[in-house]
């Protein structure tokens, strides 16, 4: 293949499906809440597999629900070209995150093939199931898990959702067989792209529309207690009390100035807090916290930790507090494929279009996606750096730019 | 009248009053759990009833349930000298927090009668019905408030408790017509001493049994809510966060310090939290926090709540955060009577117990008396300064030495 003149989309066509497809599960003016195997999610996959079609990919639904569009490769024996993201969303959630993604893999694969016809490696665009957990919270990635074979035979009777219900009934509700998940392992997946909206404020801050994902943050979270000694609030002075609220607001301001201080792109976030008993009157017996801390180096990671962990022990120890940490939630960070990364980087650059490489800060589908594939992503600016939120938006140009540099690394990829 | 010689308490009749008052509403093997109007409260009412009896006073219950036990005074016009604390609990509390005094001024009381016979002013012990607000949180100092016309007409029928009754209803399920309050009113008390146990550790880190307290703290408690944005806690950078999580914790560190740093009896808590939408993941919208801040000095009182409130300011402006805040509960300090302080100082050297002369930082009955008679108060150690747990805990031979240091005060005030 050789690199073409500039690949441009149809800015129609995208606005359509994004406000379609927001349809399904619409909630007020702008928001969306499609949460998996719900009649709503049914609707926007019933949706998704028809446009596969009417694009003239061929088209199916593995067995979580993954709904896939084919356009079949010259090369027979080659392994295909994916690009996708999730189709459930937040509760509510807004109309891009995820969705977006979906619909940039199936209007890439589109334009395309009307363009250049059938290529040599197969492209695939594919809406996937489940990410946010936002139905069963120990679902997230549940269609990537699918795909790279991390769902384990006895999680889908194990994965109770908010209301109670497992996985498996939801599956099998909507006419899903929890124990053919296996059949949806993918292992002819060259390289996987996704496209998504950045969710934070970087891209706006900079003035650019379109980021190239060079690395997924590692997230720990940690769940922190402080024990000190309850006591009468008028009556036990300043200077004999073991008071854990202290200690807290403490290790609470040094870890978010630890991450402010080492710069982007670490980020420490203290977002929940529980205080017992939570008195006004009542120096507090115990304060329980998280702490979510997150940097894509590995090394960096390990530093930031370090000096977390270190401070909540000497904050303890000199305030005569008791305290003990447990993780709940430990992923490691991912470098993207080098290769594809500069593949997207030299697309946005022959389409014009001046993008940022940067970190993501939030983790995705491609995480689990790279464990059997190259894999990297597209990042489309987002107003105000919101998302998980009916007022999330990106506007129409920036959906079309970033599509357009994706559509030019498929090409690159495939053709 | 003249200092007598030493006035001897018997230990045995006070460790039997303090153990036999806390079988009503006993909770576990040391707790209390006797709010105001409850079958247990009844009992121990009719207790110390039928105490003050035996003792050979002239007992009577008054429109809200305080007991009185009155020995009359030789000088028919004179005004009474009055001893007494409440006989509700927290919820369980222990078995001194209020009962000590209540005991403590008629353990007083029948040791002067039996020692010196009828005296020249009238003497009375009393029981108050309620001051912890354990039942119904707006009823605080019931007794004390009934006593000197702090109930105004329309508060019984808007007092409402945890369960959702009215005082009102509590009141007469136990015979009492809340109409008949305003009986309660004296205005014929010259002097009121109360005996509490101290609910701090200044006493035990003084090494002392008993303390005069001179003056009774002030009280503000802030609610304070400060606003940022809820984001993402991976992909919002920490140089253009509104975290309102950042701006709690350093303004609690700030106030924590402040008082601290004022030095005793200054004394600033922060009890209770609550942080929105308070997941682990997203950079809180709201932090909402109590500030109790308390000192007995007029004076230093407004400059502590004038440190605070411009630390929350500067705090909430620097980092870009709304904030506001509102006072639940301002409560002027208490200086206590001169002459009374004085007169306790001398009982208590004449007695030959060393004691020290301090601030309560905590609230009592004393407080609302002071509006209609002198008062000042005696303090007995408490270990480990616990108090409002099943814990608390006074020696015996503490307990005496603050009832003779009481009993001398009350001959020297009344023979």
């Amino acid at each position: 293949m050789s690199a073409p003149a500039r690949i441009a989309v149809d800015p129609a066509l995208v606005e359509r499906m994004i406000r379609e497809l927001a349809t399904d599960g619409a909630h007020g003016e702008t928001g969306v809440w499609r949460t998996v195997y719900s009649p709503e999610w049914v609707a926007a996959a019933d949706r998704y597999a028809a446009w596969c079609e009417e694009a003239g990919l061929r088209t199916r639904r593995d067995a979580v629900g993954n709904v896939w569009g084919r356009l079949e490769g010259t090369d027979a024996a080659g392994d295909a070209i994916v690009s996708g993201s999730h189709i459930d969303s937040q509760r509510p959630g807004g109309q891009y995150d995820g969705a977006l993604g979906a619909i940039a893999g199936l209007v890439a694969i589109r334009t395309l093939k009307e363009r250049f016809g059938p290529p040599e490696r197969p492209l695939e665009a594919v809406a996937l199931c489940e990410e946010e957990g936002s139905r069963f919270p120990a679902a997230n990635f549940w269609g990537s898990r699918a795909i790279t074979g991390a769902i384990a035979p006895g999680d889908p009777d194990a994965t109770i959702g908010y209301d109670g219900e497992t996985i498996a009934a939801a599956m099998r509700a909507v006419g899903l067989d929890p124990a053919r998940i296996p059949e949806a392992v993918r292992d002819d997946i060259d390289t996987f792209v996704e496209l998504h909206i950045e969710q934070g404020p970087i891209l706006e801050q900079a003035g650019l529309a379109v980021g190239i994902v060079n690395a997924i943050t590692g997230i720990r979270h940690y769940v922190v207690e402080l024990t000190g000694t309850a006591n009468h609030a008028g009556a036990f002075p300043m200077d004999l009390r073991r008071d854990p609220m202290a200690g807290a607001a403490e290790i609470v301001s040094g870890v978010i100035a630890t991450a402010h201080r080492m710069g982007r792109p670490a980020v420490t976030t203290v977002g929940r807090m529980e205080v017992s008993p939570n008195g006004p009157a009542i120096i507090p017996e115990r304060v329980t916290f998280t702490v979510d801390a997150r940097h894509p180096d590995p090394v960096a990671r390990q530093v930031l930790y370090a000096k977390h962990e270190a401070l909540m022990r000497e904050v303890a120890a000199r305030r005569d507090l008791s305290i003990s940490w447990h993780t709940t939630f430990d992923q490691d960070p991912l470098t993207c494929d080098p290769a594809v990364v500069g593949l997207l980087e030299g697309a946005a650059a022959a389409q014009g279009v001046p993008a940022l490489t940067m970190a993501s800060g939030a983790v995705h589908d491609t995480q689990r996606m790279a464990a059997r594939s190259r894999a990297a992503m597209v990042f489309v600016r987002s107003r105000d750096g919101r998302s998980h939120t009916p007022e999330e938006f990106s506007s129409v140009e920036d959906c079309v730019a970033g599509i357009e540099v994706l559509a030019a690394a498929l090409h690159r990829l495939a053709y």
